[in-house]
């Protein structure tokens, strides 16, 4: 085999563009037009299994580790003295989801390795294409769990006896799907590891763009808040004698879009309500809702966190109720390395293609293994923004784009041993 | 029987008090610790003919009307050449309902009866006590519909045709409960209409004011309101492109906050609320909600209504949704009968209770009546002003004084004959 160093490598997108629709068609939802992959579930054992007889067909070895994560390795000469280059993401999916979420960051990553098995050379380093399990945290939480315990975040045993929202035990289902695997997670430990993804936002389409080089990943907090107020009847109560959870909820909301509005780089977002008694002429005595909160900066994530907390305080006073919240989920920001997302932004601009920074707004496992390894993304569009979806759409030239930026990328990471 | 006018008669509470007690243990909830007595299912059939054979060992006549109204008279000597005096509400519920609402006002009546037969005079006029069908409109749209029916607001065969929220027709579970009566409504038309109600809101309570003299009713208008935005992703989509349904019905929510307080007489509630998808981390695409809207004076109310409509345009342009409503339900206001009302305050002033003028917040069998005759109510407190539920509650001392009330406006009303 010749090592080589190439100066280039022809990346053939059919075969890539083929298998995400292959892999699409699995857990496919006839009537909603999507897709349904939840992780450990039948269909995306049959996805796991499709991606690891592509692995195969290109001679990867196959490796699954115990939280299983399957990592393909394209093995290099003097393997076993550099740590490898690995690229990777996810194939599960949400309910309904579209067919490139996740599955196009591991499909471009195969698409790489295609590339230099058919010009019949091997790497400078080994390339290994990781699959992580259960990033989508819909059957069991956290989410990005598989790149979280590869990360060393959280126990491995931790993450087996995750009981489902099904009631099952996640380490019982890997070992039913047959993906309980015996590697200790980062038994390997990439040098470096990029993950190519849609944006699943709408900033690449509404600015014309082809790449986004994403330098940082924003903080997320998530938490529950309850608003424990009086039913009383619509019709009999005064207004100053009203404790209404479902006006005091009401009021978050528009306090925390001015508070997004006048930040500019804080998001908030409402995404879960209900309120009881739900009845057309009872106040609410009780309103269960979420915020969403993100800031690419953790000091500027802090303050909306204190705001929030301050305005609660406020609204309780003002409308004699109680109000409690719970902190679901809390990621601290993530900056990518400065030299990857540096040689990204080479690769686009030497390709021809238009490029901008960015920061990614939803989580990725890229996140997780930017813990222990140099990480970084590549954006390309999402049309309209839309993701978790059946309409989620990329067009295959864009998608085929940014798996050559990928493929070139990683010759000039291997270039630069 | 003497027919003499009496100056005053003695009202026996014990009797009404334990009426309430056995009819409250109609359709109990053991678990809920409250009642449900729906129109004209087997429950409520069980309170009718409770209430029936009270009415017949009062020695009523019995009637009922084809909507099945309930009609028990006592009739005066010169029965036939005047109109009979009417007191009544309605012995329905919601679910989980308290013991008191609308049956207070039928025991009650039943009550003064008691107090002529046990004196062993017979009233100058009849007396009539009224139950109405299906007062909550749980089941059967509209609400008040046998007192609709009654006033003629509503053709007898339309209401007998309407199809409950089960998909029984109403004129067909009338038949199967044995309450199909052969009464054309309003073969008795009333001189006059009085009913006894807890206040079902917190002002005579907060004020510790023992009678409240209502001389009005507010208008009432439902509507429900669908926003229809877009599901994006709460993590990528930036603040100035977002179509939040959510934050559309939340916007609402606190525009009506400031317009109950500066117009100090409107009150507004949003009872109802879902989003979709509801999912934490997607930007609500829809939201569906109810706004009620109440005033005592229609012109205020439509001003509501009015200002409600140009905000809701307001904000479909601002947030780049869509905006629809429909009517639910539109009650002008009610003005109750001037005379009666200040024959309540002069009953109240003589027998030393304190009261004051009020307006009902929520809608009675007597708004409908007042349509046909002079009407008007007397509310006594409501701890909380907490109604339809199982923590309603009025002390036995103030619901009896509430009809001794009662019982000296007919004796006056009939005095004056």
């Amino acid at each position: 085999m010749n090592t080589s160093v190439p100066s280039s490598l022809t990346l053939d997108g059919t075969p890539m563009i083929e298998q995400l629709r292959q892999l699409g068609e699995l857990g496919a939802d006839r009537e909603a037009g999507g897709r349904t992959r939840i992780a450990l579930t039948d269909d995306e054992r049959a996805g796991r299994d499709l991606v690891v007889r592509w692995m195969r067909e290109l001679d990867l070895d196959v490796r699954v580790d115990r939280i299983g994560n399957i990592f393909g390795t394209l093995r290099s000469d003097d393997d076993g003295s550099q740590r490898p280059l690995m690229m990777g993401s996810h194939i599960d999916t949400v309910k309904s989801a579209g067919a490139l979420e996740g599955c196009y960051g591991v499909l471009a990553g195969l698409a790489v390795v295609r590339a230099f098995r058919q010009a019949g050379i091997g790497p400078q380093r080994s390339i290994t294409i990781g699959v992580f399990t259960n990033e989508e945290g819909i059957r069991y939480q956290p989410d990005m769990m598989g790149s979280l315990v590869y990360a060393g975040g959280l126990s491995v045993d931790a993450a087996l006896n995750t009981i489902g929202i099904d009631g099952t035990r996640l380490g019982d289902e890997l070992v039913r799907i047959g993906y309980a695997g015996d590697l200790e997670p980062r038994a390997i430990v990439p040098h470096e590891y990029l993950e190519l993804h849609i944006e699943q936002g709408p900033i690449l389409e509404a600015e014309n763009i082809c790449i986004g080089v994403v330098e940082n990943l924003q903080g997320i907090s998530w938490q529950q808040i309850t608003v424990e107020g009086n039913a009383n009847h619509a019709g009999t109560t005064p207004t100053r004698l009203r404790h209404d959870a479902g006006w005091a909820a009401a009021a978050v909301s528009t306090f925390l879009r001015e508070l997004a509005v006048t930040t500019g780089t804080t998001l908030a977002t409402i995404g879960m309500l209900r309120i009881e008694p739900n009845v057309i002429n009872v106040i609410p005595s009780k309103a269960v809702f979420t915020v969403d909160l993100r800031d690419p900066d953790e000091q500027r994530l802090q303050d909306a966190e204190r705001r929030l907390a301050e305005f609660l305080e406020e609204v309780a006073e003002k409308e004699g109720v109680k109000i409690t919240n719970e902190r679901l989920v809390r990621f601290e920001p993530v900056v990518f390395d400065a030299g990857l997302a540096d040689a990204i932004e080479a690769s686009a601009e030497r390709m021809g293609f238009t490029h901008r920074r960015m920061t990614s707004g939803a989580g990725h496992d890229a996140q997780m293994i930017a813990r222990i390894a140099p990480a970084a993304m590549i954006f390309v569009p999402s049309r309209g923004g839309i993701s978790h979806n059946p309409r989620e759409h990329t067009d295959d030239d864009q998608l085929i784009d940014g798996a050559n930026v990928l493929l070139d990328v990683v010759l000039q990471l291997l270039a630069a041993k």
